[in-house]
């Protein structure tokens, strides 16, 4: 079992945790290089994590760098391009979601990526990997539920990043492509099935400069699928309680309900507010398990030649879907995929 | 503080268990006479309840009986007419859900309560009366979510009903006005605006059969408000752990969840099969307390000559918007309303 | 079915709930008397309840009253007084906990009901018709759990009633009599056994006042029984979430809980404070309806000449146990009994 | 920031786990050594996690290893004799509890401890390294309870390895030194205060062959603490749901509960059986993080050259309360410490 030389690229908040992962609690991992355009990342790098190797310019670090993998932490517009260039490198691509912020983008990752097969590439669907999503995974391969049919899966952020979120909505590509990617993900992977219809509606029920760049602070998607199965996708920017992810699965026999109460901990506190559990704060929080296990599962896959559980076209559908999601809410209809 | 003279009509299921309620523990009723074409219904009744005055038919039950007020409990499509009767005999009525099976059926029945305006008339839209949607209510109304704008609402039956429910399509209405007609009424009673457009789905996943009489056993349903509020709307009858109608609602401040677990009872058995709470089986047993609150308050309303929180137009709001839902379903389209 | 002929005496705060009870939603009970020495409760009985045939003194009741059964919801000093020359005028009996203040009241009580079976005695511990308490035992009846052999139970009050309770210390008998009465009738039930040895242990954590009276804010007590079974009563009169009562058995094949949570509702809300219920706040909003089912089932002896599942010897039982764990307190040290 | 020569001694099923930890996991970790008369132990080491130099004798391994630090997961009996030899020879130790299975044993490693005061001495209290056990700790010096004053704390096993269980109560010590000591440890260090009585009562319930070895395989102690405050703590061999370690703490202005129901993951599952979560089967998937936790913070408290939260007091009080609740079960009376 030899170990996997890495380069991380961009070490921003996301970044950092992954660096830390993949230089300490991932096996067989070798985090030997990283790179970033902020000067301060890659001393936090030097200092944290001992890595000596460092480098502003990601085509630099391609031509100099001795390296098994990269590993892409950086801006969603950068994901394709950066993937790209690796795989024709000949190294292993593990790229944060989404994979392409447009459908060209990822079509043209599916294409290099189909010719580069011997690579692993991973997209960071990193729910997949949270110990219950995957339990759950699991209890309905098992049978559990019987066939399943129909998902409602949910992304809610605390009302405190809100107003942050606001001027990122042109880069992020709106609150269906920022937040729902996952749940998407998610449908498609329980229910095994293509989305073929979405209809979406949302408001700013409570930031109103949401309107203003055309998005919103509140949405609902109704979806259809190619066999008739159905899913239900929220995002809400403005939860008081904590980040609120969630996903329920009903099948014929049974129904699954993931993470309803987003409890911080096991601890529950009685007191005059009532019988209560805290709640996590964010996605760092809630699945920290989930960013170890997938890098984990990148490293194996390469380590032991088989091909991840996420592929390429699970980045492209996560896109094109959002962006059919996308489409809906501004053109106020049902749009009809492919 | 005299008592309400009142003959029930309709001795099935649910009219007996009225019966029980307004000849024991609704205070201020004196159930005097009893009306229903089962002889063996009216039979039970003056065994079990001591009620001697019993007919066999309505017409003949309103022109001879003592009566302040009517208990309808009998099929749907007798509900209008029955109402209409009675209002114009100038008797109190408490009519079952739904108002009437047509958007016509309906503004008749507003008619002649407008008509009528001194006396109660009381649309049994039990859930209004079950002491936590009540609370819900109650906590909206004193600010704690802030301003709603998001309600999902679910009413769910256990698998074992199914099959028994195919032959009932054609006079029930199908899933949406047989099921979700209070998730309907609760989402306007909790948003305070009505319904603009419905967008619904669904399939017969588990039970083929409603698939041959162009209706479902599990669908979900998108609608939008007049302030552009949002609503989504479940029904299932594929259930197996117990009746589970839970609703819940967003606000700019917080979110109030209404018995998302369906308990059975305060009791929780921890065995082989892990930590788990048996649920209750069907909506007689979840919203008993809710059905003897209703009867109470429709009394208290007779007595204390005060109008009920649910009204005529409530009625017709309900079905209005069901026959909308399935309008969009078979029609696979949204529906814009009025 | 002809109805019950009951007179109720005292008129605090359980005793005109216990009225409302019989007044209006017992089947089969007619209120016809009540009785109490304070003016303005048998002011409020004529009002609220229409009784006409009131009584200040207990005996002219008792002579001139044309009754079936006593209510006894009195002082606890006068319970075994006021049940025995009930008994011996030929009446049925309900008194509420306890049956006598001391363990010669209650063998006492327990005499004259032998030589009086004919007439139905009941002693109201209102837990065992609590639906969940009810439900608890006929699960254990059923085997679910096996072979019950340990029983935790608690009774724990807001801290805002803690300092009103000081100055009833010397009448209600302490912590361990006045709130374990229920906890030890309910171990004894549950485990079908009685208690050999009690070891009682505890303090004024939060309130100094009850040290003053030889009294605790908080206790626990660790007993057995004489097949070697294990109790474990907890007391606290310091909570500030709720009233919270709750009840745990532990068989030889698995566990029940009962009432862990004491929710005030089946609402749960999500705001700064996490996730929570709101819990009850006192043993009335807690047993409810545990109070309505113990009178209901109290007439339906009489009229069925049934015996009720709670005897005179529970009610002596509780008093001596509770007596036991106060001696243990006191003593500081193991007691034996009998 | 240097690394830390670990050599760890014991590979057994726990030793596993932290040899993983140890190896992979643990920042600033460097597992060299691993010591074990199994041989098969040695040859997994050796494969699994690289470890060339493998010893098959302890003594040898301190004298030629070059070490920082032992980590003992060896059987209970060998901790203290470990402990001192690596102490004696300049080492940091970790050892598993219990530090030494007499109390002779714990005073003797204190002694050696308190002569090399500047070696980093833990012993495995896990559960304090627990991230819920940690953050109720910080609530209660957060003030968010007021005063704790009451502990319930239990450890509870599943059935499937009871009768495996047997066997080794003579090695052991039984109920009260194998299963409660982590309860004892939490009860010191949530109420900060030392057991001055306890009172055992248990029995055998299930499993018969425990009474034969004068142990018991259901137990409930009732101990008090020098300032007054109690503990109730109890431990079971017979559960059908899971591994069910969960804690209480009662302060004078709240309640926390530490998992309450040992959830194996978020999932939850509606079927026939109810709503139910399923649990975990064992301590070492409840504190799988806590084992992490506890080898990282032995790790950091060598490289900052800081003390650890346990110390060598903790594991001497832990055996001591251990032997005396023990003691107070076979005497069949209380037992006073000290």
């Amino acid at each position: 079992m030899g170990s996997v030389k890495i380069g991380i690229v961009g070490l921003g908040r996301l970044g950092k945790r992954h660096a830390q992962n993949l230089r300490y609690k991932v096996v067989g991992s070798d985090l030997t290089a990283a790179c970033s355009i902020v000067p301060e990342e890659l001393a936090w790098a030097e200092k944290e994590l001992g890595i000596s190797e460092t480098y502003t310019d990601y085509d630099e670090m391609l031509a100099k760098a001795d390296l098994d993998a990269v590993f892409l932490v950086t801006s969603s517009s950068m994901h394709s391009a950066q993937s790209i260039k690796a795989l024709e490198k000949g190294l292993h691509v593990f790229t944060e979601k989404p994979m392409g912020v447009n459908l060209e983008e990822c079509r043209n990752v599916e294409a290099v990526v189909s010719r580069h097969n011997k690579q692993v590439f991973f997209v960071g669907f990193v729910r997949r990997f949270d110990p219950s999503y995957a339990y759950a995974k699991k209890l309905i391969d098992d049978g559990v539920i019987g066939e399943p049919f129909l998902v409602r899966s949910q992304t809610v952020d605390l009302d405190e990043y809100a107003e942050f979120q606001v001027d990122f909505v042109p880069s992020s590509g709106g609150i269906f492509l920022d937040c729902n990617v996952h749940d998407i993900d998610l449908a498609r992977w329980y229910l095994g099935s293509e989305v073929k219809t979405v209809y979406s509606k949302g408001g700013s029920y409570v930031h109103k400069a949401f309107d203003e760049v055309d998005d919103a602070d509140n949405t609902v998607v109704l979806a259809t699928f190619e066999d008739g199965k159905m899913a239900v996708i929220a995002a809400s920017r403005t939860a008081f309680h904590g980040h609120d992810t969630h996903t329920e699965i009903t099948g014929s026999k049974g129904i699954l309900k993931i993470g309803i109460t987003p409890a911080k901990s096991r601890v529950e506190i009685l007191d005059g507010h009532g019988a209560r559990q805290e709640c996590v704060k964010d996605f760092y929080e809630r699945f920290q398990e989930g960013f170890l296990n997938e890098a984990q599962e990148f490293i194996d896959c390469i380590i032991e030649e088989r091909r991840p559980i996420v592929s390429a076209l699970d980045g492209t559908k996560a896109t094109e879907v959002g962006f059919a999601m996308t489409d809906s809410f501004k053109q106020k209809k049902e749009i009809v995929l492919g």
